[in-house]
C-alpha cells in the first residue's frame, strides 16, 4: 500500500475521531485487500445492529490511541 | 457531517459518561450514515441482552477516554 | 436522566468495583431507558454463560477507568 | 456482599493473576448471585473453547489494572 | 497450581509476546484444569478462524501489559 | 519459531500500524502453527464482515501497544 498514514496528530477531537475510523477501516483493508470484496460484503453489516455496534468498537479503540497521542486536544 | 465534537472536556464524570454515549453513537452513524436504517434497527438491539451489553460495552472504551481526557474529574 | 455520578472516587477497591457495575448497568439503561423491558431479558442473559461473561467484561473494562481515578487506592 | 476485595496489591505477579480471576468472577457473581444457577452452567462454558477464551480475556483485562496497580511488581 | 509466573520482565519483545501467550493459555488453563479436557477442544478452535483471532485478541491484551511492564523494551 | 521481532520501534505511524497486523497474525500463527490450515481457513473470514471486524479490532490493540512504545510519533 502506499503512503496513507503521515501522522497521528489531528487538529481537533472530530479530527482524530475520523482518523480513528480511517484506521479501523484500514484494519480491514489489510486483511481483504479486494475492494470490491469489502464492497459487496457493506449491506451485510451496515443494516446489522451488532456489526455495526461492533465496527463502533474498533473505532473506539482507535480513539483511545489517537486521543492519547493528541494529549487529548488539551 | 457537521461539527459535533468541539472538545473531550466535561464538567462532570456523569457529562463525561454521555459524550462517552454520543462517541458510541457517532461511531455507528459514521458506519451507517442514514438514519431511517438505524432507526429501523433499533427494536433489534434494544431488546437484545447481548446487543445492549455490547453497546454498554463500547460506551465504556469511550468512558475511558473521557474520563483520562478530564484527569478523571480529580 | 437526574444526577446519578458525582465522582468516579471511591473509599475501597471493592466499592469502586460496585461503581464499576453501576457504570455498566447504566450504559444499558442509556441504550434501553425502559425499566420494565430490561427486567424481561434479565432471565435471558442470566442463565446464559457467555451473557454473563460479557457483563463481566463490561464490568472489568469500566474497573480500569475506576481504579485509575483512584490511583488504584495506592 | 460482604468484603471480598481490600485491596490491589498483591505480592507476586502470579498472585496477581489469581486477584484478576477473582475478580472476573465476582463480575459474574454480581451479576448472577445464586451460586446454584451459576454451578449449573459450568459445563456449557467449561467445554467451549470460545466460552474459555472469553473468560481469559475478561482475566486478561483485569490483569491490566492488576498489574498497573502493582506498578507491574518492578 | 505450582508457581508459574515470576516476572513480567523478559530479554526481548519477542519473549515478551510468547509470555502473553503463556499468559493467555493460563486464563483458560485456571477455568478448565482439566488438560484432556482442554486438547479434546483444541480441534474445534484451531480450525474456525474466529476462534483464532479471537485467542489472537486475548494475547493482544495480555501483551499490552507485558510491553508496558518492560517499558516497551526501549 | 526463529526470531521474528526485534524491536517495537518503527520509523512512521504506518509502519507501525504494519507491525500491529504482524503482531495479530502471530498470535494466531502461534495458536495454529501450521500455514496450510491457516491458508485454508482464508476464504472464511476474508468475505465476513464480523471476521474481518474481528481482525482489524485485534490489530488496534496491537496498535495502541506499538503507538506508546514509539510515544506516538511525536
Amino acid at each position: 500500500m502506499s503512503d496513507w498514514l503521515k501522522s497521528l496528530k489531528t487538529e481537533t477531537p472530530q479530527e482524530g475521531f475520523e482518523l480513528a475510523i480511517t484506521l479501523a477501516r484500514k484494519g480491514v483493508g489489510y486483511t481483504q485487500p479486494d475492494a470490491e470484496v469489502r464492497e459487496k460484503l457493506r449491506p451485510e453489516y451496515a443494516e446489522s445492529p451488532d456489526s455495526l455496534t461492533f465496527a463502533s468498537q474498533v473505532i473506539a479503540i482507535h480513539y483511545q490511541t489517537v486521543a492519547a497521542a493528541n494529549n487529548y486536544w488539551k
